[in-house]
């Protein structure tokens, strides 16, 4: 008995076999003396086919119309829920983004939710009505459709379980649960019970593709109580939330991330304000910027190098390309041929052995570390792409398999 | 120099060519130094492929989520188009049904719009920027999505128009105007110049398949100037209005309407009230009821026979089924292998001899009439099924090509 927040991504809700399945589990929930809401995605390839729609009228079009349009995928979901649902006899309404009090700023095609107007839906709640609400899109203002971007519908579940103070937030995908690594990468991978948010967060970040992180972020900064489950298999997934039974197994997760480059700038003089310069014009370009690292001085020139996602590749060479002779740098070169491979785990740091275990694992293995970077509960190595699947299942074997 | 409302129905944006086609006439009307509101229809075929989707879920789907899918399909249709007047260099902003302020009734799937809340329209108008409208939806004042029903998006233009006082409000159809019959049907057609609402009216409703009657009963109450157009030619259609020049012609247009069926109860008493105890009945079940004719009591009993459209033939049937023994009818028949043909013109009644005239060319084509009505402005007969087109073409030569 409570109240149920549960997200189905645009697989499950893909046609009508799969709508059907993801009515039952939500009437199922709501049989059960629960209220339920429930946040859906467009389906299948809906978005893809807007997108293509779009590009064939205007590669450059404005983002506002793509807002517009691409808000329609949700919307068509979620009335072929709420009709799938009231077939199997129970009290159902739809609601948009707009209808359901998302209020975003106006970034569009990226919006952030700045609030929920709670009125209608707890309206809805109030007469017993399951609420299915389109993810993904609110409205800004201007009462302009704006929509969050990726990871967005994930994002609107676990704000929707935040501004009604859900008792839970299942997130429905294709896997059952949060594994230690990509089960299609290492076949060792074993799912999680439990995972507290930070540690979500890091392999979420590292490239599990389970959540997006905005989701979990969220999540952590209003104590959502959050699980990962399978809309196909009825059986528990893993539950996210801030602190966890003490578990024997101290690493939660190995995950790699291919979508990652390396961009250096070789050579410039060893005096302060240098890294300032650097990172400031990347932020003013909206890049972000991952690992840093900056090689320690010597003949008084140091290197500076970071990890952007490949997308931005283009855009950070440009940045620098642009300032190099103002820093007085030697050279500016980049690497995208790489991949970053992370152990996530609380307590890390106070274990210093994880360290020297993961290197080992990876020296035996054969794989060269181009740069290493930690954190609380993370450590990462970047290494040559080629190596990247090998190098994940070394790690796996030697953190997760050890007994 | 003025306000212009545009209406692009769903085969004139059905892919991108024809979208940029709507963009060029748009953005030429808005450089002649006009301010333009364009409404447009969901594409080609979309509105079938979202009631199909919605079919293979529930074929017995709420009204509600019916209105919020298909209000996707025109939500569709004004990114995109504004999407290309945007790539044509011209400031341009779309809005959804309840953006631009469209308020209804909550009768879902064939609303009424109460009222215009102008601001947003204005607001962006002022800044000169092109305003690309949703047709066929708004919303009620649940904030629920509604849609309009049958010819929703041209009377959102008319609807439009008359809130903003436009100086005309063009319906860009396929055909390039309003034709003396269908030209697909009555080779020797005719297009007019101009026409009155009322004869508009008549020819719309008599299935001249040009435009819907909601919609020129609106331009007709709120004296909106209107014209059909074609969106392909690049030329003056037919204009719309309350008063128009005095014309040699009399009659406007000849028109056919093969979706008709006609009900008779045969043999009821011939006493007061009967007429009331049937129609009071068919309205309470929303069956529109077209020409009636009841038939002069003779030996105690009398015959009353009426048309409805096909679609409701068979629940016309079953209510009169229901309340025959109660009217002590003899029979209730029904025959839908009939057709109506209608002559359209004002000062029709103080010319007796139209009626004549059209009774005459029938007579020598060999057509049999089955039943007649007359108003003010129109003769209509019901004829056999077979006879239609020979009908139409025998009329139409002998008003508007007499000389």
């Amino acid at each position: 008995m409570g109240l149920i927040v549960q997200k189905f991504g645009g697989t499950s809700v893909k046609d009508a076999e799969r709508i059907f399945n993801v009515a039952r589990i939500v009437t199922d929930t709501y049989a059960q003396g629960n209220n339920v809401v429930v946040v859906v995605s467009a389906q299948g390839d809906t978005t893809d086919d807007l997108i293509e729609k779009a590009k064939e009228i205007n590669p450059n079009a404005s983002e506002r119309e793509m807002d517009v349009l691409l808000s329609t995928g949700e919307q068509i979901s979620i009335s072929l829920l709420a009709m799938a649902i009231d077939k199997l006899g129970f009290p159902v309404k739809s609601l948009t983004g707009w209808q359901a009090g998302f209020l975003t700023d106006s970034s569009h095609t990226r919006a952030r939710i700045r609030r929920i107007n709670k009125e209608r839906l707890e309206n809805e709640l109030s007469k017993r009505n399951i609420v299915i609400v389109a993810g993904f899109q609110g409205i800004n203002r201007y009462d302009d459709i704006t929509t969050l971007g990726r990871g967005g519908s994930d994002t609107s579940a676990v704000a929707l379980a935040a501004a009604l103070h859900a008792d839970n937030c299942q997130i429905y995908t294709d896997v059952d649960g949060v594994y230690t690594a990509d089960p299609r990468l290492v076949p060792n991978a074993k799912k999680l019970d439990e995972i507290t948010y930070d540690e979500m967060l890091e392999l979420a970040t590292l490239g599990a593709n389970v959540l997006h992180n905005r989701s979990v972020e969220m999540g952590k900064k209003y104590s959502v109580p959050m699980e990962v489950l399978s809309s196909l298999e009825r059986k528990p997934g893993t539950q996210i939330k801030e602190v966890i039974k003490v578990e024997k197994m101290l690493i939660k997760g190995v995950a790699r991330d291919n979508d990652v480059a390396r961009v250096s700038i070789v050579g410039v003089p060893d005096t302060p304000g240098i890294a300032f310069k650097v990172f400031s014009q990347l932020a003013a370009k909206k890049i972000n910027v991952d690992i840093i690292l900056q090689s320690i001085g010597r003949d008084g020139t140091k290197d500076i190098s970071f990890t952007v996602s490949r997308s931005h590749k283009d855009l950070a060479m440009e940045v620098l390309g642009d300032i190099k002779e103002n820093l007085n740098a030697h050279d500016v070169v980049c690497d995208d041929n790489i991949s970053k491979v992370s152990v996530v785990g609380a307590g890390m740091q106070t274990n210093p052995g994880v360290a020297s275990k993961m290197f080992e694992a990876l020296a035996d293995a054969g794989v060269n570390i181009q740069m290493i970077s930690t954190s609380e509960i993370k450590i990462s190595v970047l290494i040559d792409l080629k190596d990247s699947e090998k190098a994940l299942n070394a790690i796996h074997d030697a953190f997760i398999n050890e007994d």
